[in-house]
């Protein structure tokens, strides 16, 4: 091992925090963990490439976070509470400042919600981020792909297609995702491509509400379809009740806002379904977590997603494959 | 979702098998699993990248056993049984042939140590492998780097170099990496780099014989060394005892097959440390698994890692640096 490759180690390594139940964390052959007692262990896997799932401009520190991110996003669609991650990361060259800055997003990220890098390594390579992250959950509570109902509403968090906007204008030289550009609008866009908020509150206190839940990364047509399929039913969209955000509104106007609200991905929101008796639990946990929950559809017999005028197929983006 | 990457995804999908404690597989945001009660959890991830830790001209078949065996190896090493594991996938393009091979190879080996394939992810890029492996072992019983103490025996599995001489012996275009030569001793040395056998059943066997334990994947020299630097303690070794193979003997002649035993990586055999009055059950276990077991040397107050004749450092193959 190089001196450099061993202080780059070095200096992710410091940066973890403890938990009570990693018994062993980096250090040995692999780490050693303390499930909790009647739990179940959910574990998702998610790479980010350079140039493909983020532009290659990205700041380190965005590209810290985003890693984290879209990992602690799946766990939230399941309704798990962080626990534990490991991080393989392909570097071109080990450069201080890089990885630091990457740490600094990535741990920032990382300690709000308590989990804790327990192992991984590094390789010499393209850029190249892969995140196993592990949550758990009392038995039997997950939420899943395959729990929704005939008769469910169908919610969003937040403001669906920011994102796909960002990334426009970004593809067109109108937005910068190096730096902030001091106009408000222009960075709450950059900040929802580059730095997006893992829904993980939301997803622990939907456990008990909700029935089935899927994050939104590859777009809402796209990932409530895997609902649809996995439940073999269909659902009924309302494309006037879209969450928009004024930003994006005011970057391309409503139509093309709610064209980025269905098909747009990355923007890392939970979709899932209910029963219209959870209405009022669910404006409380709005009202509680101050996240809008935006009731936009119903689950209807038969498969597929509908937007109301005509059936649309699974769409998104597709650079990201899922086993 | 082009046609070619989801049939490639189903490709793999549909080689994984069923397992009691895995309640939702691949197809959902995240795998939800049943850890075992009493049990605590064993995490390791490792990478490997073409070129780097395997000759470009690997067969994928060879590429799939090995991206697999290097993490069991590292599951044994901790005494853990083989539970679960995630696959991150970066391939240039998506050709069936390929796949189907690099499958053949990856659950030849699953099957055989009961893991289960549970999620990942593949993404379009240079070759790169990345498994997070899942094992479990009754709480408190994993074998740990930080254990060894001074008066231990040092035992080493199977015979040490091989993988090294393989490699030598293929970059001077005296071996090739792509297919069996028709020769036993040139056939066994390819085998030894190519597909590795991961001492699982040995890992688990001892649990409650070894104390200190750690998987030869940088050298003996290294990897004895990381068990020195966490136990606090120094190694004597005697190269004389070292097991070579008769095929690496042959090779190069014993003197550069004792160096390739000490410095070569790649070799996946597992280095332990046991009590003295541990040596009769240890000849019975390798009785038992068909394995040889040999005393190489003792654990000595002190620090680092010496061969008799000079005190020598830690050294070893350097591409690969785990957390």
């Amino acid at each position: 091992m190089s001196l450099a490759e061993f202080s780059l180690i070095e200096r992710i390594r410091t940066r973890t925090r403890a938990r009570a139940d990693v018994v062993l964390g980096i250090g040995d052959d692999a780490a050693l963990l303390q499930p909790r007692a009647g739990e179940q262990l959910v574990v998702t896997a998610d790479t980010l490439n350079s140039g493909v799932h983020f532009p290659a401009e990205t700041p380190p520190y965005d590209i810290g976070w985003k890693t984290l991110a879209v990992n602690l996003s799946d766990l939230a669609s399941m309704g798990a509470r962080p626990s534990w991650c490991v991080l393989a990361l392909s570097l071109p060259d080990a450069e201080t400042a890089w990885v630091d800055a990457f740490a600094d997003g990535f741990f920032a990220l990382a300690d709000l919600h308590d989990i804790v890098l327990v192992g991984g390594d590094t390789t010499r390579g393209p850029l190249s981020l892969s995140v196993t992250a592990m949550g758990q959950v009392a038995a039997g509570t997950a939420l899943r792909r395959d729990a929704a109902q005939v008769g469910d509403d169908i919610w969003v968090s937040g403001t669906l297609g920011d994102a796909a906007v960002a990334l426009r204008a970004w593809q067109a030289g109108t937005l910068d995702v190096r730096s902030p550009a001091g106009d408000a609008q222009v960075d709450y866009l950059r900040q929802r491509l580059a730095r997006p908020t893992p829904r993980v509150a939301l997803g622990t206190a939907l456990v008990g509400i909700a029935r089935a839940a899927v994050d939104i990364s590859d777009g809402l047509l796209a990932d409530l379809g895997h609902i649809c399929e996995r439940s073999g039913v269909g659902a009924q969209i309302d494309p006037e009740q879209l969450p928009i955000s004024a930003a994006a509104r005011a970057r391309i106007g409503l139509a093309h806002a709610r064209d980025a609200a269905l098909r747009g991905g990355d923007d890392y929101e939970l979709c899932f379904t209910a029963a219209p008796a959870q209405r009022a639990a669910l404006a409380e946990l709005a009202s509680r977590l101050a996240l809008p929950l935006t009731r936009v559809g119903v689950i209807v017999a038969g498969n597929g997603v509908s937007t109301g005028s005509e059936s649309t197929g699974p769409s998104g983006y597709e650079h990201f494959n899922e086993l």
